[in-house]
């Protein structure tokens, strides 16, 4: 089933279908992506202002076979949101569907359109005193549609699940341009299949994402945020589970940090201040967000002698202040734009059972250093078990001169994660990147159920192909 | 496509692929379901030990096109789990395959196999020092995989999230007797489409489930129980957020009682220790689970206080010993006993958004009243907008004297309940009970998708048909 490229003819059918404000400009915003790794391209962008116009584009596609490349804030990491080849497509961009449409704090949910920016849905939550608590890197600039197309992780999913366990419901265009109102503002509801999971995380293959019903949570009644050196992953794992032990729920992000990672901040954002006069190999940033009657502080500093006794942590430092509990953050999401300016050869993004992540950290480095001198600067969300580990070109090297390495490395760290158990996905998804990765490590059954129900629901291949999924 | 009942020749095909003792008696439990609406058939009941055995049997009713019913527990409530028309089928139990294949304490998880009895799981959990938080009055029965087949609620939901959020992976037969190993031992894994929440609450309609990653919980360190006397259920409602903002998560369960069930105790299960001298129109039981530093009497001692200030509450009793925190979950848990005896009509297993709870519980008296003089019993899971809504016959009127009227009191209720944005099926399912309401009520795009998808996954038609979409 061979699709087509956006014709005059066909943008002609658009713009007689849709108001003349939904035809925009082909900004070359909407052809990058954060990595430059592809360049898209567009026979047309299209912003439609509402649900009913995003149907009569899908509906206009599916009529005329061409792709659909559904576009949220770009800030992907693996070429989901364009098309760099095949015929030109309608890049759909939800960016004028940007309102909340309501906001239950009783229910402790709120309905918002796809294309809300994260950071300003975290704002209207925190007007009506609840928080929204996916929080990424990227939060100025990523859409609700796409965080939960491509189900969104970050440093609360420890505590507050993936996008995926934040929306209760979907409205959605789906492939044949009907509109599907699941918009429910339901804990409960067991009535056929989960449709709404299918959406979330297949990354615009399976339909459009047009507004959610997402799920808010109390604000904490009091927060704390801590540094802990620790002797080594493995005691962080076991720093983790006394953590859980003290506070259950209570702790909100447990985030793993290699010396790497102060190294590369003091080489290129010399501005950030550095915590500790001589930097550890390991440490970790332990949040916490606590119910009435409990004093943060205390719980930190009780956690803090407790490891001391336990032989887990050496040294640490228990926030002040909000503004040195910003630092400690500052410095942690820092360091992905540190990793940008060093310049990785390969980020991946993968997770493991937490058990094997000591193994994982100790043996990776041999398996790479077979391929060559690279650096390696490890980090995540350790209570995830979601490890960023970034392979760099040794120092004082460029990386151009290594980039036929990358394929080789990436297969490296790949290969040992899937023999360990563990995803060569954690939180990014396939979108282009990891095709191949997915034929390769994913297995059979699962491949041909989702190229079936891909076929099922998409029979001509008009949405994002290419994505997850070869193009047929 | 039509389906082949179980024939001589079929049997024979499965003795030669399966050891003898896969082959079991017709037992009449096989074919009942708790209620009584429906008697079931089989052609033949067989218990596999091993997942390759349930593949075995999977391949051989795909080449004789033979219907499979797979079968947990037995406990559904919307007759899932048998067959009371059709060719005759396959009853495909999972009860020899009970293992508790691994347990990873410091992981927060175990691997189990999907015949396992959910107060077993409950027990292996707690020996390793942690909570497998699913809990529904069934536990003693009730199996892995029917509870994920159904995406089981319960009392706990509140807190720690349906069957499906405690769910971290499966291992399944597709319909093409293919099997998916995707026990994962992971919290974040972006790699394709979500085929585990898509087999969870398929009622065994796209596949057979043979083991499961569960996520344990750490025990909290003090637990607490209440019954607190509200003035209404929108009372109750906004005493729940006043708990919620003293103690976040630490609110496990919220129960409202209507006085109806205390009445129908007294008449069917006197032993029941009635807690109040005089009955009030509605309570809730509230049961929380504190972090260490946190003393859970306190803590609730000051919710009554607060409440009492608000004009919420007007009358309570705290448990003063483990003793007593069961008698007054016994109370709830036996109040479904004491319908059972009474004997409903209709059991409506409905939610609502919580803000309509107050008002659909003051408009469908008036409703379900123009049918008839009947009895209400409206309790449930007020934290989650679950209600189980039941509905009796006059007080000394014969149930066997009004069955005519059940369809009638259903299509009330669930007319009501679906104006109000709720679900006509909250926990128990779909089943074979309501179909007829998934058609009625269910969105189109969302049923159109289903049924693609169904016919992708199991073009035959094999697995449970007629169960959650009408047989074709």
């Amino acid at each position: 089933m061979s699709l087509n490229p956006v014709t005059p003819a066909f943008i002609a059918d658009l713009e007689a279908a849709l108001p003349e404000s939904a035809i925009r400009e082909t900004a070359p915003h909407y052809l990058e992506e954060p990595r430059g790794r592809w360049h898209g391209q567009a026979g047309v962008v299209v912003a439609p202002q509402d649900t009913a116009q995003v149907a009569a584009v899908i509906r206009a596609a599916a009529a005329a076979r061409v792709p659909v490349v559904p576009y949220g804030g770009g800030t992907g990491l693996v070429g989901g949101q364009l098309a760099p080849d095949g015929p030109a497509p309608v890049v759909l961009s939800l960016e004028r569907m940007r309102a909340v449409r309501a906001i239950h704090p009783r229910e402790n949910l709120m309905l918002v359109e796809a294309g809300a920016i994260l950071s300003d849905v975290h704002d209207a939550a925190a007007e009506a005193g609840l928080l929204f608590p996916l929080s990424i890197a990227a939060k100025g600039s990523a859409r609700i549609g796409g965080l939960l197309a491509t189900n969104a992780g970050g440093v609360n999913v420890l505590r507050y699940g993936n996008a995926r366990e934040l929306c209760l419901g979907l409205e959605a265009v789906l492939p044949d341009g009907q509109i599907w109102h699941g918009l429910k503002r339901l804990r409960k509801d067991n009535t056929g299949y989960d449709l709404k999971d299918l959406l979330i995380g297949a990354e615009g293959t399976l339909g459009v994402i047009t507004a959610a019903t997402l799920r808010l949570v109390p604000r904490p009644a009091g927060e704390g945020t801590a540094l802990m050196v620790v002797e080594s992953p493995a005691a962080a794992l076991d720093l983790l589970s006394l953590a859980r032990d003290h506070m259950g729920e209570g702790v909100s992000a447990f985030e793993l940090i290699h010396r790497a990672g102060l190294d590369f901040l003091a080489e290129t954002l010399p501005d950030i201040r550095q915590p500790f006069a001589e930097a550890p190999e390991w440490f970790v940033l332990v949040d916490i967000g606590l119910a009435r009657g409990l004093d943060p502080a205390t719980a930190l500093e009780t956690l803090f002698a407790e490891g001391l006794e336990a032989g887990l942590v050496s040294d640490g430092m228990i926030a002040q202040s909000e503004a040195q509990r910003h630092d400690f953050w500052e410095l942690r999401e820092q360091i992905p734009e540190a990793n940008r300016l060093i310049g990785a050869l390969n980020s991946h993004d993968i997770s493991l059972p937490l058990e094997a992540i000591p193994d994982f950290i100790a043996r990776a480095p041999e398996h790479i250093g077979r391929l060559g001198p690279f650096r390696i600067n490890c980090f995540g969300h350790l209570g995830d078990g979601n490890l960023h580990y970034n392979v760099f070109p040794a120092q004082g090297q460029r990386r151009e001169d290594h980039l036929g390495a990358r394929d080789a490395i990436q297969r490296c760290v790949h290969d040992l994660v899937h023999e360990m158990g563990g995803s060569v996905s954690a939180e990014h998804g396939i979108g282009r990147l990891k095709v191949g990765d997915l034929e390769r490590y994913g297995d059979p059954a699962k491949l041909s159920a989702m190229r079936a129900i891909k076929s099922a629901l998409d029979p001509l291949g008009i949405m994002n192909p290419g994505a997850v999924l070869r193009a047929v």
